[in-house]
């Protein structure tokens, strides 16, 4: 299986036109060399139906964009944690921002998760949330302010309070819990910041997917991490 | 582009165990084989994960279990139809009483699949509600009322008049939509009685997915259908 | 029983502070008046807890917002019909654009509506979606194209079309049901715009809510519908 | 205003008809007749509509059953706080099994709780989902596994751990959130049991509302909470 480890920078391709189907595998194969390039690790995380076209192609951390909190049975047009785990997925986004889920959900998605071995990054919208979310012990908490969520402002600078706090109340509750940094990265700058606010790692979606030339971009982010680590 | 023809049977895999992963293109493949052998065509509905995979491995009609009313964007954890179309399926499933749709967003579902060229087949619970989507002017029209989905009872014995008044409303409406029968067909004989109750092809899951031996059934399925032909 | 007739003006109160509590106690009695000079039919739609205390306190017809489909049973939270009934309203919106419903929900509301004796005013997003309601027989569809909602941009200016089709498909396919027109409406010109497309009355929030002068932008909208009518 | 004190009994009017309109006046009067004989705290929750006329007829605690996570604004069929608050109820259940809330809006619900001055009562369906709402602040939480709702089977007998548990993790994170036990409550027997099991209260539902006389059954509820105290 694929490893992961930290600091990470994990890629969120969202439904981008610039992420989908063969830009999908291309953009994969990018973060693939910078990630061995760089020897740092950068996961992404694609659409479910690109998933097993890019877990072929690429040796990089894949995470699903979502779960459903069900077992395997009577669910339609549901994403069952298993099948995203046999795809070859070795994590999952969950709650994110632009599809939040009931709490008593969120609790069954990260027991699904660890039942089938996928790695939970659980997205939470502010500290108080993250408070919440860290007593259901997932793998990850990845705090971003849904306001700053394709702004190109950075969380960091914006409202650096809701990154420490979190940090903090996360590392206090669960201290193995990491913590990612979400929400208008879109600079190397704005890594380096996230890091040393306390963070193990950043999630990132327009800033690498829309960027111009995301090999450029993303090369940055890793040296960023590389500076940071060292 | 792999053809989709009348009279049809299509399979929903849902989030069965016996229809994921490895066991989910094992299943496809039984549903080639009976297909070539008996010249029907047969559809069948896989998780998002597993769309791809099958679309390589067999040459019959996969369509997705929902798509979401979406664009390229941002949409984490959503199903573009356009994803789905360019990872090989033909077609969707629409509102599933598993996954059922807001009204407006069944409306631009219908006209998102029209745009990237995927057949649209939308589920109902009843007569009236078939009237309703019918107005939309999807390709298909699937009626099963819920209460019988996975109970083994054939909604054209339970309830025939709904299937009757369906056709009906449905011919009168959009002559070219394409009426199929679900819910509780796991006999040759209810697909049989589908056919003579108007239907062009029947919807199935558990009936066909969970069988002892889906060869055999799915042959069975396919003989009815034949004699009901000619 | 408060009688409904046509043409007819809805005022939603939504959850807007001028309209709650002792607020909207006062506007229903500013409708109120304005309604018995003019002998024009104006309607109201409160939030759930004011419904009681508005029509213990005037005479006009109270709204309900929204219903939930459901019977007397275990609905922590929910909107039961029958209860909305007994508060004194003798209609509710359903499917506004700010609460959506499943498409099934629509058609089961619809029906409970009509059990217990509720006249059922159904929103509709475009004239697609209003010739979709239309078949399920509610008694009114407001159509309120959604963009168009609070910005003073009356849709029979933006995009009469949406109006008109509405008007002609729902008149085609049952004739007696009543279409408002929603969406932008501020001004009494608006008004006459939307009877000229050929509707029965208008569906308004913050035209009238939040207007200065409530009581005289209403005497306005009141005398344009007698002109209309003569 | 009407306080609240524990022992608490509040008892869930959900949908059901014995508890809808006159029925639910009548029903609060018999609570408040208890209560005042007894001299303990039972408190209703009614639905929204039935809020204000009970809330003018009876002087004991009443809750909302559920309100939106929003501000005054343009939200059709939403429940507003301070809409409640101004109909007079003193608090306000949130995230009930059967109305179930997405994690980020729970922690918007209790703060605009707070803002308004309305007790929050947040609903848990086991022990870990306890936790999570404990850091969030709420002025109580009731556990109750939704399994066992409806059931006449007490969690205090099927599920004793889930009780203690979520006692000694709120007492642990926040020592001043009430902690109350729902699901299955028929019988004093059942009142006994979740006060030995560290409860400060009891949520129920059927187990009064339905009951034959509802006089006489809450009467040896609240003989049992009295024995407890003493």
């Amino acid at each position: 299986m694929t490893k992961i480890w930290t600091p990470l920078i994990l890629i969120n391709f969202k439904t981008y036109a610039e992420a989908t189907g063969k830009n999908a595998i291309k953009l994969a194969k990018t973060i693939e060399d910078v990630s061995l390039k760089t020897e740092t690790c950068i996961g992404l995380a694609p659409q479910f139906v690109d998933i097993a076209p890019i877990t072929n192609a690429v040796s990089v951390p894949v995470f699903a964009q979502h779960i459903d909190p069900v077992e395997p049975g009577s669910y339609t047009g549901h994403v069952l944690p298993g099948s995203v785990k046999a795809a070859g997925a070795v994590g999952t986004l969950i709650n994110h921002s632009e599809r939040r889920l009931r709490l008593a959900d969120i609790d069954v998605a990260i027991k699904r998760s660890r039942e089938v071995n996928l790695a939970s990054v659980v997205c939470a919208n502010n500290q108080v949330v993250s408070a919440a979310i860290a007593t259901l012990r997932p793998n990850m908490i990845a705090v971003e302010p849904p306001e700053l969520i394709g702004t190109g402002i950075p969380v960091s600078k914006a409202k650096p309070e809701v990154v420490t706090d979190t940090v903090e109340v996360v590392k206090k509750t669960i201290p193995k819990v990491i913590v990612l940094c979400g929400a208008g990265i879109t600079r190397a700058d704005d890594v380096a910041a996230a890091l040393k606010l306390g963070t193990q790692g950043v999630l990132v979606a327009s800033g690498v997917v829309r960027a111009k030339d995301p090999h450029k971009v993303l090369l940055k982010f890793a040296e960023e991490l590389l500076q940071e680590k060292s």
